[in-house]
């Protein structure tokens, strides 16, 4: 337990390493060398272009002008300066909402903190309890703060039962205030956006086969006879994964080729040497250059082989199309409907934008689907609760004894001092940290299998399994102090009622451990979020070995993305600290106001001028982020019922009891409130942008600009790379041919650009869409 | 505990009553001035009319053909005769497919009950446990053939296990084919039907108040607007619930009035003489025949004034309103999807047929709706849970004690030796017993409140919430043998795996109750049924009293309907009972068997005889049919785990455990796979019989047909009852007016008619319908 004066030295720290950061931060930002780095959104977007072509040879590598340095944070203001607006516009709505949930701590806690402070700090603080009893019990100065200086019964637990309330009631308007504001910012963003595909697109899955018609015909003859007035054009998905596999490997080869060639030539003396064996370490040796070339040329040739395969067999058809429509309207009004008898058949749902469709699990059948769900379901399970099992066993394989007993071998190696207490110290944890690591992946993993047709969906949804995982395995693992598996059986023998008291009781004890944990994880953490060490490391070694032409140096810096999948849901556990620990020990919240407040400014600056989202999915994720922080003030509450029953005030309970029900209406109120604006397209606001448009463009031809806005991926990359073999293909084509320059230059931005303006997307005609204009 | 001779006779004496209850019914079928009770359905139709008009007097009354009595049980072939498509046709598909929920029973329990007695019986019985044990606890015979037989951690277990895997499978195989069929028939049902006004219409709800225009503005400009299309036509919703009641009050002294009349008809000398106050007991002494035609008088010319108000008044028009289509598609668009981008406003969902409707519910606004359900979930649990709490306290009050500390003057009356012992043995029962008959209307009045808009999902949800009170009350009471509010202290109490201990342990003591309970309610209760002593007397009565014409006489039968909200929730527990038991103890499976065989036979006579269906929701019930039968799974398994559990078989929990993931998993696989056939119109659908429709009559005008479908059937009835006051009206219509007698054959037959046929719902035309053709 620790006192008042270890947490101020712990936050002084905390602070002191946050500044480190920052300073860091500021020096390195202001060297010209990372300027792609830290401002690689600008670059993508090509509004910036790299510094100092003139200029002393130095100063195109170091930053002389020593007055810059002196406004070391001032970046901090200009990340608050750009209007909600203007970054809606620069980074895309989910950028811009995800900003809104650090927004929404600071909207809910400071309050929260105050109301604390000036109630319930009072009331915790002027009782003799842990006096009396500090010469038994270990006690820290921060417990005084808190409920665990109420005596037993005492009528003053009354004062949290009534603030607990007054949270409730505060969060819940909060919630409901943003939800309103989000689906609307989402509605107004859908409305005033230009025309973009997938407003016009349905994601038709499941297409039942037919023993007379192809997988296109057939799904032209449904829409015809079932939307007559509205069906335009439909795409067919092709079973790409292999042609993507090949190019994928194709432009691995031309990396290494690329590094080969460069080597030859800044040292002419001889030619570069590889093994052809594992990794490189072993096998025959051959010249680099002439192996990869050969086998670059052989790849081609494989890929020109199954892409005419993929265009033409229609075994690699799969059952799953994009059915485009005439008016918004008239895709609002497939995607929301059932189309035939048998729901699992002709499933239309919205469809995603292009860049977010995840095209490997268009084909899967509804039943596989459902079956796989059912794996997933199990497995997750088995993953929260008993990871430690395998991970157990290979910290046992880890130590000594166990290596020992594996390999004998080894014997006198290891037992070497040094080497002893390496193995003894890291390799136990390493096993933890590495599984901790990949956790994120394995769970996209799991959501990849499960079947989910969108990047953004797959996000999603991995989000709600981290959010699990980590409230059992850090929030309650903490509380409870025990392994997951240990509180599952807990929880399985413990009576009912006893399982909100075991929370409850342990609630208030734990408090010094998260503030020391928020300072660690939140403050430091963020702070060091700002540095980017990873793309920087690998931009610069990517810069030193790859990089030839400007071209390659754009491609260098990768600024990576939002990361929803893990990021929301550790946001989320500040908000379930923050709820649990108000009217608990409200001497946590300012350590959770500072995160939010710091983690706002840092992801706010980080969105302007780093990330490059892949996707945009207009804020789709905010009805999960609404639901969490609901079953955050849930969890609040039935701590709150454990640990005043502990405390004697039973009596109570059905104060609490009727505020969960109370939570949970709420939570369904809003659900029907506000969440069919995530999921659905009103037909009068897509009638209204349909009129709207009709009349300011009534010639707009909407057949080509839909032809081919759906085409696997690997055909555009394909495209890109070497454009003149195809050349004959587009030339079949109505559709204007932009120059290389525009095309490279639309793809990285948001969506609502690429949808409108990048004909890219149309370089391909594959042949299986035989509707011509 | 029960012997075998016990049960046996028993059963002897229930099947006897049984038998006893279906000669009196042969006895009473066969007399003539019976004739109309036991056949009222096809007196309904239109296809019987009182028979022997023609012959002797006394053969009018009683059957004196003697040889007709020999064959008293062949009513029973004759029920099972008509095929089912023939029953679909002549009693709608609600009750054929009501039936095949006792055929399902059948279809469930015949094989199980087989494969235990092969498999269960000889393993159970093959023990010594409980004959070791004689001495020291009671046991029944029953016993023996039960799991109680095997002993602590015995192997054999495993074959229950094993077994358990066997019913779930067989269940769920039966399930799904069943789910499968009932869906295909709903959608036949609704393909292969004449025009009905529901198909081409849409109830909305919650019009947003408009400052500019009335709420038949709106409407009809929102859908111009927004279903450009296909919009034909609406009708506004009128709040005519005063009206409607002012009308049943004098349709009621309409009725003391003929009954005074036919009074002073029979006995000429004095007029009757009424007195005006509480309940005819008090007040003055007036003529009964003038004091009721003045009171009718004043009450048509209050009727007249109101029917007036509505139709004029903006405010008696409610915010809600009948949308109709000029396709089945556009109306099956416009009930899948969201209308406005508050998905609180303007509300779409596929209309209810015209009978179904439940007027007073139209127009509650959405904030109301969703409080209302909060407080009525809260309500439903309090009822479950504490409902003997009021009736404890009314017991007490009715006891001696009680009654003399309240009233003391009674003492000397209660004293009396009689009278003591009635109020003793009776009241306290009677108050459980008047609850427990005013239960389905409690419930009924609660669903009402919880504003549904069609009777069918009024019946649906209370039979819901009647289940979930029989499963708490009859079900877990006599298991856990302790009222329900105990049983939720002691599940709260207990540790989670203690509960399914609790209930396992118990469930085997419980059999030869249950088995009781299932020949004294199941068998007798279902062979009274067909006696329908209460309309028979209540028949007679009105026949003797009030019966002047011969449309009085067809009056003066209601035959009633099936009855959804206490008819299904009773057979669900037999299902629960046959589940729990089929692993447990089999030797109480063929008393389900029979049960579910005598109800099918019973019914399915009733429901081609008897019932007349006041709606037709074509099967909108079976998914919570098919949900409840799948929690009925569900409980058998966790009893069987606990009783597992209990035997020392803990180690077999996890692959009970499994079957339960498994079980759910099928239920979610079910919902998604089948039950969107129960909610939505498939567009295919539409489209397919707008297409047939429109080929086989291309020039039929559907807006007079339409015009008027959705009238509050106040205005319909008004207007049978007299005609000529309206004709005015009638006059501005183009719709041709048919003979009364048409209408009044036509009303009560199944909805497929009325809705194609039935012209007398057109009749009426209220002003503020302003579309004319």
């Amino acid at each position: 337990m620790a006192t008042l004066e270890d947490i101020g030295v712990a936050a002084a720290f905390n602070l002191l390493s946050a500044l480190v950061f920052f300073l860091a931060f500021a020096i390195l930002r202001l060297q010209p060398f990372n300027d792609r780095v830290y401002f690689s959104k600008w670059y993508l977007k090509g509004l910036r272009t790299s510094p100092s072509r003139s200029g002393a040879f130095v100063s195109r590598f170091v930053n002389l002008d020593f007055r810059s340095y002196l406004r070391f944070l001032n970046w901090m203001p200009e990340a608050l300066k750009m209007p909600e607006l203007e970054l809606i516009d620069h980074a895309g709505l989910d950028s811009a909402v995800y900003l809104r949930i650090y927004l929404i701590g600071l909207k809910i806690f400071i309050p929260i903190t105050f109301l604390s402070w000036a109630v319930l700090v009072p009331v915790n603080y002027t009782n003799n309890t842990l006096k009396l009893q500090l010469k038994n019990v270990t006690s820290s100065d921060i417990d005084m703060l808190s409920i665990s200086n109420i005596p037993l019964g005492s009528d003053r637990l009354w004062t949290h039962i009534v603030m607990a309330y007054a949270f409730t009631f505060w969060t819940c308007y909060v919630l409901l205030k943003e939800y309103e504001a989000v689906a609307n910012m989402r509605l107004h963003f859908l409305q005033s956006e230009k025309r973009r595909p997938d407003q016009f697109t349905v994601l038709v899955r499941n297409v039942p086969p037919d023993p007379d018609e192809s997988v296109s015909e057939s799904v032209e003859h449904f829409f015809l006879v079932n939307h007559p007035d509205t069906y335009l054009t439909h795409q067919v998905v092709c079973n790409a994964n292999k042609l993507a596999k090949l190019v994928k490997t194709r432009a691995k080869k031309q990396n290494w080729l690329d590094y080969y060639q460069l080597k030859y030539s800044r040292n002419n003396a001889h030619r570069p040497i590889m093994k052809t064996g594992f990794l490189g370490l072993c096998g025959e040796k051959v010249d680099a250059i002439d192996h990869h070339t050969s086998e670059i040329e052989k790849l081609s040739k494989e890929i020109a082989e199954e892409r005419e395969r993929v265009l033409k067999d229609p075994k690699a058809i799969m059952p799953a199309a994009f059915v485009s429509f005439k008016s918004r309207w008239g895709a609002a009004v497939c995607a929301q409907t059932q189309q035939s008898r048998n729901p699992t058949m002709w499933l239309t749902e919205w469809a995603p934008e292009p860049r977010d469709v995840y095209w490997p699990n268009l084909p899967i059948p509804y039943v596989s689907l459902a079956i796989r769900r059912l794996i997933m379901a199990v497995a997750f399970f088995f993953l929260t609760f008993f990871f430690m099992i395998p991970i157990a066993s290979v910290q046992a394989l880890a130590s000594i004894e166990g290596l020992v007993k594996v390999a004998p071998f080894l014997n006198p190696i290891i037992n070497a001092g040094f080497i002893k207490s390496v193995i003894q110290g890291i390799l136990p944890g390493l096993a933890l940290k590495l599984f901790l690591i990949f956790l994120p992946t394995i769970l996209m993993i799991m959501s990849k299998f499960e079947g989910f047709t969108s990047l953004s969906s797959l996000e999603r949804r991995s989000a709600t399994r981290y959010y699990l995982f980590n409230f059992v395995n850090v929030f309650l693992t903490t509380v409870v102090a025990g392994s997951a598996m240990e509180q599952l059986n807990t929880f399985i023998k413990q009576s009912t009622n006893e399982i909100p008291r075991t929370i409850g009781v342990a609630v208030p004890l734990r408090a010094t451990f998260f503030i020391t944990y928020i300072m660690i994880d939140g403050w430091a953490g963020v702070a060091g979020e700002i540095l980017m060490l990873k793309p920087l490391i690998i931009y610069h070694l990517k810069n030193f070995f790859l990089v030839k032409t400007e071209k390659d140096r754009e491609e260098a810096m990768d600024p990576g993305s939002l990361g929803f999948n893990t990021g929301e849901p550790q946001i989320q556990l500040y908000f379930l600290l923050g709820l649990v620990y108000a009217s608990v020990t409200p001497a946590l919240l300012p350590f959770i106001v500072i995160f939010f407040g710091l983690a706002y400014v840092v992801f706010r600056h980080q969105i302007i001028n780093v990330y490059n989202q892949e996707y945009e999915s207009a804020a789709a994720f905010w009805p999960d982020v609404h639901g969490r922080i609901i079953i955050a003030l849930l969890i609040s509450q039935v701590a709150l019922i454990g640990l005043l029953s502990a405390k004697h005030a039973a009596k109570s309970a059905p104060f609490l009891i009727a505020l969960i029900v109370l939570t949970i209406w709420f939570y369904t109120f809003c659900k029907a409130r506000y969440e069919p604006a995530f999921i659905r397209y009103p037909l009068q606001e897509a009638m209204m942008k349909d009129t709207l448009e009709r009349a300011r463009e009534p010639n707009f031809n909407l057949k080509p600009y839909l032809q081919n806005a759906y085409v696997h991926p690997v055909f555009k990359e394909e495209d890109e790379e070497d454009e003149d073999e195809f050349n004959y293909k587009l030339e079949t084509e109505s559709v204007l041919v932009p120059t290389k320059r525009q095309s490279r230059r639309n793809t990285p931005v948001p969506s609502k650009m690429s949808g409108a303006s990048s004909p890219s997307l149309s370089e391909v005609a594959p042949k299986h869409s035989e509707h011509t204009n």
